[in-house]
């Protein structure tokens, strides 16, 4: 039997290397360039003929992705590929669910058209899922959603001594009391208030459990790094020791990863979206859930 | 009756107050922004329930603006648009028209074919149509390509004092011609032979013709900017008039317009592309065609 046939769209050769490796699969050779007026030119050095093809794309800043994304997918698929498959470790286009205000676009149903008629079968970590309870609301394709907190308690219960978990706001609080749980360390939840896009703030409750203990803040994503550096600021009034800062998806826009580490933190994310930071790898996750879809 | 109901993509508002009022129509107001992780927000602040909607969108550098054009579209007939067309001043993906080496995506087709979902029309300016004889080949909407040369021919024939007029290959010869006659100018062609995306080497013949008259090269599109430079640097081995360097698409990839301006040439374009150059207005050979379609 021939194995799977594993294709990194640019940016994501790592991810799709171990992948590759995971599955038994093989990494297929993908050509890119662009030409000057900034069109993307596309070769698959590799056939996809008869094989089972996986596209590995993360999707932070997902908008000059989605194309090439799509044209690969197509082209796959025209080269005989028996199926097409997409493994994006971030997945974008899940924040705007609904018409909020008259005239909005809702890009996450938008998006998921898109992919849903791209590819047979979708495999993202933790998205950031509010109001859809999951990703088969939006996706007609089999979406599969793994989630990075068991990986996230193993970090932090071999990495902290004497940790408490800080979540950054109300709706963190299921997800980091099931962390904290598995890491065996107790925890808090941070009063947040959202005043727009970019601006924060953050109100504390619970800071005796600080006492003597190293505080890890956990959130699905840093993205402004507004919530975060908030919450770093505020945990420094309460404790002096070096606070970890924990995140499944940093995008850190802004430089945010630059003012978090001046203000001291230590940050730490998983590798679905390249950073220095990456210390926990979802590669095992993914590829399991890859394995149970198909 | 109510009027048309015309929507800039954010770059295009010049055009798009143009084509409104050469159509009787209205500008729209359509809100866009960036998320932190680089998602696009889109809402329509003028509903387009029941009117006939026109989005404007030059596509050079294409990718970072379909999703946000297609999510447009979408939006505009979930909001109740009784239609919804394109005008796209540039097409891009023209050039990848068919599979030259194995394994290449065929990027004209698919991106095509995004469009055609998205739209009902579309309305351009000289697309770039090598190996198709029209736009229906691979459009499944009506597509209407209408043709600056004529507005060129008349920018020269009131501009230039003897003009010579000059196409940098031989692709060029039966639109330089046409020009040339329109303009009542003699016309040249130089040799061309393209040694990669960005390489080009060229030959010249019938320089003699350049004797006193002012030399316009004239091409649909300055891209890499390559074949004009070296073009320029040819013509001025046969005469020291200053060169006009004429296109209908002024793309300027790696800084050629300044790299052609060091070189004496004076640069003009049509407004498909926004530059400094745009001499040439396109917006009544659209909105004149626009008018045909619907």
């Amino acid at each position: 039997m021939i194995g799977r046939l594993v294709f990194a769209l640019p940016g994501n050769e790592a991810m799709s290397e171990r992948l590759a490796a995971l599955l038994g699969g093989e990494v297929g050779r993908l050509e890119t360039r662009c030409f000057p007026d900034g069109e993307t030119y596309l070769r698959f050095l590799s056939p996809p003929e008869n094989r089972d093809v996986t596209l590995v794309c993360t999707l932070a800043h997902p908008d000059d992705k989605i194309p090439a994304l799509l044209f690969a997918a197509a082209t796959a698929r025209e080269l005989g590929a028996t199926g097409v498959g997409l493994i994006a470790p971030y997945l974008a286009y899940m924040r705007q669910d609904r018409r909020f205000k008259p005239g909005e676009a809702v890009t996450s149903r938008l998006a998921a058209g898109l992919l849903s008629h791209a590819f047979d079968w979708l495999v993202t970590v933790d998205p950031h899922l509010h109001r859809y309870a999951s990703l088969s609301e939006i996706y007609t394709i089999p979406a599969r959603a793994v989630h990075a907190a068991p990986l996230i308690s193993d970090w932090v219960r071999t990495n902290v001594t004497a940790p408490v978990l800080i979540g950054p706001d109300a709706e963190s609080e299921q997800w980091v009391e099931a962390v904290a749980r598995t890491a065996g360390a107790p925890f808090t939840v941070l009063e947040k208030t959202r005043l727009g896009d970019r601006d924060v703030e953050i109100k504390v409750k619970h800071m005796e459990r600080l006492q003597d203990r190293t505080p890890v803040l956990i959130d699905d994503i840093i993205s402004s790094g507004r919530t975060m550096l908030e919450a770093v600021r505020h945990v420094a009034q309460f404790t002096e020791a070096q606070p970890v800062c924990l995140a499944v998806h940093g995008i850190f826009a802004e430089d945010s990863d630059v003012a978090l580490a001046r203000e001291g933190a230590r940050i730490v994310t998983t590798n679905t979206v390249r950073h220095a930071s990456n210390a926990i790898d979802v590669a095992p996750l993914l590829a399991e859930a890859l394995t149970s879809l198909s």
